[in-house]
């Protein structure tokens, strides 16, 4: 089997970064990303890069790291391996939107591998609009169905119902937003080269700042009140409850004395709690709270 | 050994709830509390009080429930025991202020009982000041100690240290305030009797209202502008993170389908996350961050 060098993967990556980065600078119009450049004790490090308080985004993360090194015992112990080394990459972005009107977005692309010749890709892209809209809501999945069906036409209905149920709270019975794509631990086979899948992780990479794009350009001057601003703050509530009790690379990140303020860039810049807030009968939020289900097909739905 | 049957444990603890609800109305002057009566389908139930934009209480609650049935398979492999019901009941406060010269405050009492005999006491109650003042963390350690000293004095010492390691947020390195003491599977032995166990529960319980509506009444008044509001919110969310990363009663009580809005009552009405926020040298709220450590004897440190 063919493999691609790390040195070759990180520098595909990091490109992937700059081009985000890029796209979204133009996408926003005002606000500049800020560089962290920080290393890891025990091997690695990264480059975080963060914006706020643009035209369009409030708050916003765009990392790449490469980290290294004896493989965590957590990791070893779930693979019923033997110590070997790791070598991990990846970027990760969460952008918060000014605008309730916008959605909040998250992807992440990944690859491990370790010295005795396991390896892995994962990755995924998810939207959380503060209201559902259907016809947005559609697109999204379009274009993200459309990506996978170029490499893998088994991709989109696998790892769609992956993300349904990873970005779930349990505790709320209610998905993060409308999903999109999850997949982890996904590898070469006889049907698809290790190139294959690796350009398959490479163009979700590209695919995020043109999906992002358009929804900035789509719905930002969209006009709203103080009333779509409260509810805003009780959705980003919910981005905080999935990112602290459920997502695992958040658990994994904080157990494993990641670099918090990297990990936590995923927080929103405000949030609101009320006890046992439920939106009235009929209203554009209870629209968007019915809608928050597992197995809904919203390319077909509009 | 004498126990106290669960049912008078029961209306003791319903009586410390209505205690403090009513010195807590009476503190605040303005708002009330409204309750919430549910019922758990395997077994027993609670009345969730809560209370929200007062004069000083921006939200609150203080949560009675008692709940039984087949003890979840969590607490049996971790107690290693086989199948037996359990019974268990509480009392659990926390209360957010409006202003951020007031500090944060939860509470905690609780009562666990198994039918197979096994049966303990745990509680605790901790301060989490927006700004630490060292006058009144002495105060609040002083009467938490003379609370314990009447009963037992070696507990003010071995659970105000653990309170150091619970109430910790590892992943920022910060204790979640100053403190107060933490305890739980407290139970008779040959010094002290049941009675004399449950009779320090129930004091802790009783002063919990002596304690905060002292710090209402002497702190609400305090002048402060938007630079201690942006402060207290950046506080809240060191908050919110403590209970969803790593609050053992929080993660339990989400893993088993607990009330979910009984349980996250504890979190602020509103939070905010910058990223990498560092407060200036010699600023009040980096002489509050350098206390944010284990291991401060408060009441000998002013």
């Amino acid at each position: 089997m063919q493999r691609i060098s790390k040195e070759q993967i990180v520098e595909d990556f990091k490109a992937i970064q700059d081009h985000i980065c890029m796209e979204l600078e133009i996408g926003d119009g005002k606000a500049r990303f800020h560089e962290d450049q920080w290393s890891r004790p025990e091997g690695g490090g990264g480059r975080t890069r963060v914006i706020k308080e643009g035209n369009i985004i409030a708050k916003g993360g765009v990392a790449f790291s490469a980290v290294h090194g004896p493989t965590p015992d957590k990791i070893l112990a779930k693979l019923k391996l033997d110590q070997a080394d790791f070598f991990a990459t990846g970027v990760s972005i969460v952008i918060h939107p000014d605008s309730p009107m916008v959605p909040i977005i998250h992807m992440n692309i990944r690859y491990f591998e370790m010295s005795n010749g396991v390896y892995w890709f994962g990755g995924g892209i998810d939207l959380t609009p503060h209201y559902i809209d259907l016809e947005d809501a559609a697109h999204f999945h379009r274009e993200v169905k459309a990506t996978c069906d170029q490499y893998n036409p088994t991709y989109y209905p696998k790892f769609k119902k992956w993300a349904d149920d990873y970005f779930y709270l349990r505790h709320r019975q209610e998905t993060r937003g409308i999903g999109g794509i999850f997949f982890d631990r996904l590898t070469a086979d006889d049907e698809m080269p290790f190139q294959q899948v690796y350009d398959f992780v490479k163009a979700l990479g590209y695919l995020f700042p043109k999906i992002y794009c358009h929804f900035m350009a789509k719905n930002a001057l969209l006009p709203f009140g103080e009333s779509e601003r409260l509810w805003q703050s009780y959705r980003r509530s919910r981005y905080v409850e999935f990112n602290l009790v459920w997502d695992a690379g958040t658990k994994f990140g904080l157990d494993t004395n990641g670099r918090t303020e990297s990990i936590l860039m995923s927080m929103p810049p405000t949030a609101a709690w009320e006890y046992n807030y439920k939106p009235s009968a009929g209203s554009k939020e209870a629209f968007t709270l019915e809608h928050l289900k597992k197995g809904i097909d919203w390319i077909n739905l509009s």
